[in-house]
């Protein structure tokens, strides 16, 4: 089974937004174990469009088409799809009274404009999930099938999610309920992942269900994606649980959620659950700490300040001694003490780098203290971070984090 | 003159990189005046890269290849042009030496494997920019041509700026030499521009050189590019600088930059240049404004710390008060004052939300304070900014930034 992901608008050719889209359902085809030979970017022109659907389809059994959905006259995506099918835009009645009733719930009155968003190639069906105005539609061409689905993120990830990915993957097999859920690992290579995981693979591959697929995710660490198949839900579900709970068995503390979940998001829930506030005191990260945890849901439950040392000398009254200590790794433990009593927070992360006194090589930069201080102790750990000074900010993030991560897991089963 | 991008690499397809390449290679063709109306990402494949460039070579007068030419066996982009050219791959001696040199010159020896970056297909000249170990290429294909540049983003980019727009913009014209410069606005939308520069274009309009072009770039303000033709590259400086003090006339305060300068590389660039060190203060922003700060060029000359509040409430030493005033603009400004008195620092910069108590409305999360203190005397200002959180934060930033920056510019010319 083959797709190609069509992703349109002039504003991605002119580089005005980057296409986050396509690498989002790039990777949910690759975690499906659908391939996925070419992406394509197209602009809001009929006869473009057109061609670049006929490109795709002559070149794969399915298309996922991104966007040109909306209400307004530059959205064209259904008069392409009625174009390529052969087939007259049909207004859907059912469609036009949801739309509306979408507006009157947010008490507005619908434009005449999003009427258009009923208009449906005759042939064509509605994808179930809706968040917005914008309909998905399932396209059938011949024997092969086109997806179309808003640009909206949000949107796009629903139908995608709920309705594409599973409906593909019964087209290239032949069960009635597929299901995934994906590990989120951090601290192990790919490989590392795949040698640890070796025994487990070779049996599956004598059922082939459920699979596993692994992707890495840069700095955010490596995913392993379980897919169960089944004849009913709750088989596919119980055979998710049992896969689930096995790996876990076998990579242990490498795992630190699931789907959705980040590691801030995960940082934060055990906190939130063992009722401790956050302060941190960055240094060379300067401010990219505090703001991953910011975004994060519920971060406002629980961090409760942070403060970035630049090049200048505080005030003695922050640090609480006239100057941080010369050696990193004792001011990388000062400075979460410092972030926990300035915020009065009962846990307080750090982090400093390597000096040229540690270290008298060029390689200083990459060498960076961690620190984390628990009910007035801190302790701290050296790591040698890959890249450049930005790579060394993120991956001394996310460092830090998950050594956060693991103190509390140790810290709840003690 | 139609010139399509295509993105090689798997990665881009499993979604493990954000194909930002094309997005930025879309901008540079916009902005040059170039039509790019399709962007295709093909994995390592040589048979669908062949096929990928087949069918841009169809649609289009030229294609730019990205990514593909690295040393490793799956860099297969000089195989996949040999076979649209129809010409062998030779190995050129000149650019052996050249490779070679480059490992010396970095202390190493030559691998074999970067041999093959040395193959040329035969009738392919070769980019003069070549700041790696991997060559970008001209490879004409009848009256139509391809540039193959490598992945690596500073390494393409300097081949896209310095040779394959100007070929491009030779190739649709018939002058010899075409220079532009970006002007960076903040502060007006893009038909605002546009109403300011009207009398401007229409005279503009008559002689066609220079040409103005215009690009969005979301919360980083409208672009503004001015493109000159020439006969020598001294006169098109000189009509570049003309046109430049022209537009700055009209424009004023609203362009803070030129090409690849930020608006916290200025404000950083502004802040030296006055001997001032700088400090902040955050709430909502929750560390962004501090991040987007340190990553900037000579931010630790100048960045003294920053403070982040959170939920909590911070001891009294750090506010000067037992607690921040309810209002929050007479707390922005106090939190300015703050950062300057706790770091030391000239200027301090600061940002908190409106309460229910200002807004009674669900728009509290929108109206957001901004405050600069400098020489211990505090100023602040109210902004509306639209969509959610992430965005206010965001917006947030750089509308701080900006108010410092006319502050700055405001203080120098008084």
């Amino acid at each position: 089974m083959r797709c190609e992901v069509i992703a349109i608008g002039t504003e991605l050719l002119l580089g005005q937004n980057v296409d986050t889209n396509s690498a989002w359902i790039g990777e949910q085809l690759a975690l499906a174990g659908i391939d996925s030979y070419y992406h394509t970017r197209v602009g809001d022109n009929l006869a473009r469009m057109v061609n670049a659907l006929n490109i795709a389809l002559d070149r794969n059994e399915a298309v996922i088409v991104c966007g040109g959905l909306g209400p307004t006259h530059d959205d064209i995506t259904r008069e392409a799809l009625a174009e390529v099918m052969g087939a007259p835009l049909v207004r859907d009645d059912l469609l036009v009274e949801r739309i509306r009733e979408l507006f009157i719930s947010r008490g507005r009155e619908m434009p005449t404009n999003n009427l258009r968003q009923a208009d449906v190639p005759e042939g064509a069906s509605i994808i179930p999930q809706m968040p917005g105005t914008a309909p998905g539609l399932i396209c059938p061409v011949g024997e092969k099938i086109i997806y179309a689905v808003p640009g909206v993120p949000y949107e796009m990830r629903e139908m995608v999610a709920g309705t594409i990915i599973p409906d593909l993957q019964k087209r290239a097999g032949s069960v009635n309920v597929i299901k995934s859920r994906t590990l989120r690992t951090w601290g192990q290579s790919e490989s590392g992942l795949a040698e640890l995981l070796e025994p487990r693979i070779a049996e599956l591959n004598k059922t082939d269900n459920p699979t596993l697929a692994f992707l890495a995710s840069g700095i955010e660490g490596i995913k392993v994606r379980i897919t169960a198949k089944a004849q009913d839900h709750a088989t596919a579900q119980r055979i998710l649980d049992e896969e689930d709970a096995r790996l876990r068995a076998i990579l242990g503390e490498l795992v630190f959620g699931i789907d959705q979940q980040t590691m801030e998001s995960v940082v934060i829930d055990q906190l939130r659950e063992r009722n401790l506030t956050l302060a941190v005191t960055e240094s060379i990260t300067g401010g990219l700490m505090s703001a991953r945890l910011t975004a994060a849901p519920y971060a406002n439950e629980v961090l409760r300040g942070g403060i970035m040392l630049g090049s200048g000398e505080p005030q003695s009254y922050l640090l609480g001694m006239s100057a941080l200590p010369a050696d990193p790794e004792t001011a990388a433990r000062d400075m979460a003490l410092i972030a926990c009593r300035t915020f009065q927070a009962d846990v307080g992360l750090a982090v400093a780098q390597a000096t040229e006194a540690n270290e008298p090589s060029a390689r200083a930069a990459n060498k960076i203290f961690l620190a984390i201080a628990i009910d007035g102790l801190a302790q701290s750990k050296l790591v040698h971070l890959p890249g450049r000074r930005e790579s060394v900010r993120q991956f001394a993030v996310i460092n830090l984090l998950n050594m956060l991560r693991l103190h509390l897991t140790a810290d709840g089963s003690a």
